[in-house]
């Protein structure tokens, strides 16, 4: 193992403490969209681009970009960094903010000697939380914003394009704020992992090889309310029964695929009374996969069986799709130039799927992205108890710096 | 089958629409203990029994109670008759009120040659709605009633020591209301189904056998958290799965055992977001049979279930009884009069149990009782949509009158 920069690790821990105090919150952590919380954090942020000696602005919906030229003569192209700086409600200090407070201390140690520039990207939205529509940030620099969006309203009935405005940004401007593509080498982003699986295979790091796609749907069943008392078994027709050998269903059916996952998280009961046999369970599907084709049969084998679960109990089950994502493939190339890195660093490469969404899923409809996760305590994340060691980001920044260097030299350094 | 007296069915029926409109709230009917729509309707059921040359009372909780003496010379005892007054939220106006009215109907159609006294009740609460505690009524009358439950507040920070006074009722005086048992020849409640047995056999009413005794617990699995997209299958801890795959167990066992009904009317998932594992699934369980020890059993059944699928996953099972209620028998002498009245009023004999409880239930640490149950539209209670027909409610006076015949003539009339 190579010799360790701890102490810039400790220079990025000390940052994400300092971002976490700027919260909407007192107590904890909450720091959304467009808000002075996130105003706040943005400004550190820009300072510290500043102390490197990167160009540092806001574009129009107010995300944070650091710039530093390529070193005299180089015209390479750009070499984009970064993560997000929004955070959930009640959220631990490292999903996003680990990505860029990483880029930035490579930025920091970076020779003069590079043949691109580096763009340092601090997002304003991924989350989603202020909105319900995620990746904001990041779809402004990838030409993928939706401007209808500008017109929703956040719980207090603020306006999407009042509280940009709010902030010093332009929601009029946004189309003309994408970035382009011409002169990008690819985007790379460091994250927590937000899983067990870097813990369990023992190692600091893995290389993310795609983004599942993701696929979120509500599911009903309706039966017919009864007295628990009065109503003998075999006259029920009890919709929460039916969920239930549904939800069994789910995840024997998340079994017979490799790296499918699925999951029901929320369930709701009506009448919801313990002397009321149900009449409605509704609930949430979520499921993930690398390969859309594996994602997309699951989900007709698992409407196909709840449709057979409620015909055989004279219920009736209703199927909406919410949402579907496609899933992103990392780019071969830079994530072998990511692999190559980890492995100069002395640790073995793992591979892993992101079954989580982030900004380099979007940012992949501009240029080449990669990802390097990080472990993180117990795969916890969106909680206050998120961790992750010194000595793992200290490795992050060695594989980051790593791989710059190996582009620095593929780029004719 | 015999000349049928629709006539005071209809009547039954109108008084039923009148007591209705007395609730406290507009467009729905709601009279819940001790409150101003029920002693309103308490006024309008002391009008018709006095009609019916009843002295009538209320008595320190507020139970309004009507009693005929026997002809001159009758000492054989008395006979009591009833049901409650009280009403769930959105109710319909069939459950309680007809069994009151039915008894009221008797009374009118009496000869003046009873050797018995015969005793009209209409309970003040047996929904148990506004306190949580049911059977308030007929506890009193039983001499069960609980003085610490005086102290009980309803939503309003109202305690029902409090809410006795403001109707008139005597809280102190509760434990000397409580019936005298020394001349009681039997109580008899006649009640709608609630269930949808009667319709299946396409009777108009049917002779229960007993109260079927009832246990309530709680029951939580208590698993991990995660991410819905990076926890992978084989490292969840599942609440929910292992919850539902409870849930069809409980199924299963009710099916095990006749007579037996097994209900999850409540589940309640947390954190209950679309893309977090499930890491506790909280849910009551209603367990009910009219004997006893096959309860107890179904219940150790599901015990030891719900730990093996919790051991199985690495969740936690807990469970908590809340509430345990034994069996009551209705007494076979008097149950083998009713059938014989139902016999002689032309109607096939049909026993079944009462799943659920009823004042008769409480009634029977005072004295035997007995139950007839009338068919209601499509085993619907609790709502607005009960439903009987004139016909059968006809049916139910019948048999209530041949039943206080056959009583009479069997004591000596």
């Amino acid at each position: 193992m190579p010799f360790l920069d701890t102490s810039t690790a400790a220079l990025v821990l000390g940052r994400a403490d300092r971002l976490a105090a700027c919260t909407e919150e007192p107590g904890r952590l909450t720091r959304r969209f467009a808000t002075p919380a996130l105003a706040q954090a943005g400004d550190l942020v820009c300072e510290w681009m500043r102390a490197a000696g990167m160009d540092a602005r806001r574009d129009a919906i107010g995300n944070v970009i650091g710039r530093r030229e390529p070193a005299r003569g180089g015209s390479a192209g750009t070499v984009m960094l970064g993560s997000h700086l929004d955070t959930v409600v009640d959220a631990g200090r490292y999903d996003g903010m680990l990505g860029v407070l990483v880029a930035l201390a490579c930025v920091e140690r970076l020779g003069d000697d590079l043949p691109f520039a580096v763009e340092v990207y601090a997002f304003a939205d991924e989350e989603g939380v202020r909105y319900g529509t995620a990746y904001l940030g990041s779809s402004v620099v990838a030409g993928a914003f939706d401007p209808a969006a500008l017109q929703r309203r956040d719980a207090d009935g603020v306006t999407m394009a009042d509280a940009i405005e709010a902030v010093g940004g332009e929601p009029g401007a946004l189309a003309a704020a994408r970035r382009d593509a011409a002169d990008l080498l690819g985007y790379v982003e460091v994250h927590i992992e937000q899983g067990p699986m870097l813990e369990a295979e023992d190692l600091p790091v893995g290389v993310v090889t795609g983004i599942a796609g993701q696929t979120r749907a509500e599911v009903a069943f309706t039966g017919v309310a009864g007295h628990a008392g009065t109503v003998p078994m075999a006259l029920r027709r009890d919709a929460l029964v039916a969920a239930a050998g549904w939800i069994v269903a789910v995840e024997a059916q998340a079994g017979t695929t490799e790296g499918l996952v699925a999951t029901v998280g929320e369930l709701r009961v009506e009448p919801g009374a313990s002397n009321v046999i149900p009449a409605r369970a509704a609930l949430s599907l979520d499921v993930r996969h690398l390969d859309d084709t594996a994602r997309e049969a699951a989900l007709a084998a698992l409407r196909d069986r709840a449709e057979a679960i409620a015909a055989a109990r004279g219920v009736a089950a209703d199927w909406a799709e919410v949402q579907a994502t496609p899933a992103v493939a990392c780019s071969p190339a830079l994530a072998g130039e990511l692999e190559a890195a980890v492995e100069a660093a002395g640790v073995r490469i793992a591979r892993l799927p992101s079954g989580a969404g982030h900004d380099a899923a979007v940012m992949s409809r501009l240029c080449d992205v990669a990802m390097l996760f990080v472990r993180c305590a117990g795969g916890i994340s969106h909680n206050p108890a998120e961790a992750v060691t010194a000595g793992d980001v200290a490795v992050a920044i060695d594989v980051t710096s790593r791989l710059l260097d190996r582009l620095a030299h593929k780029h004719g350094r």
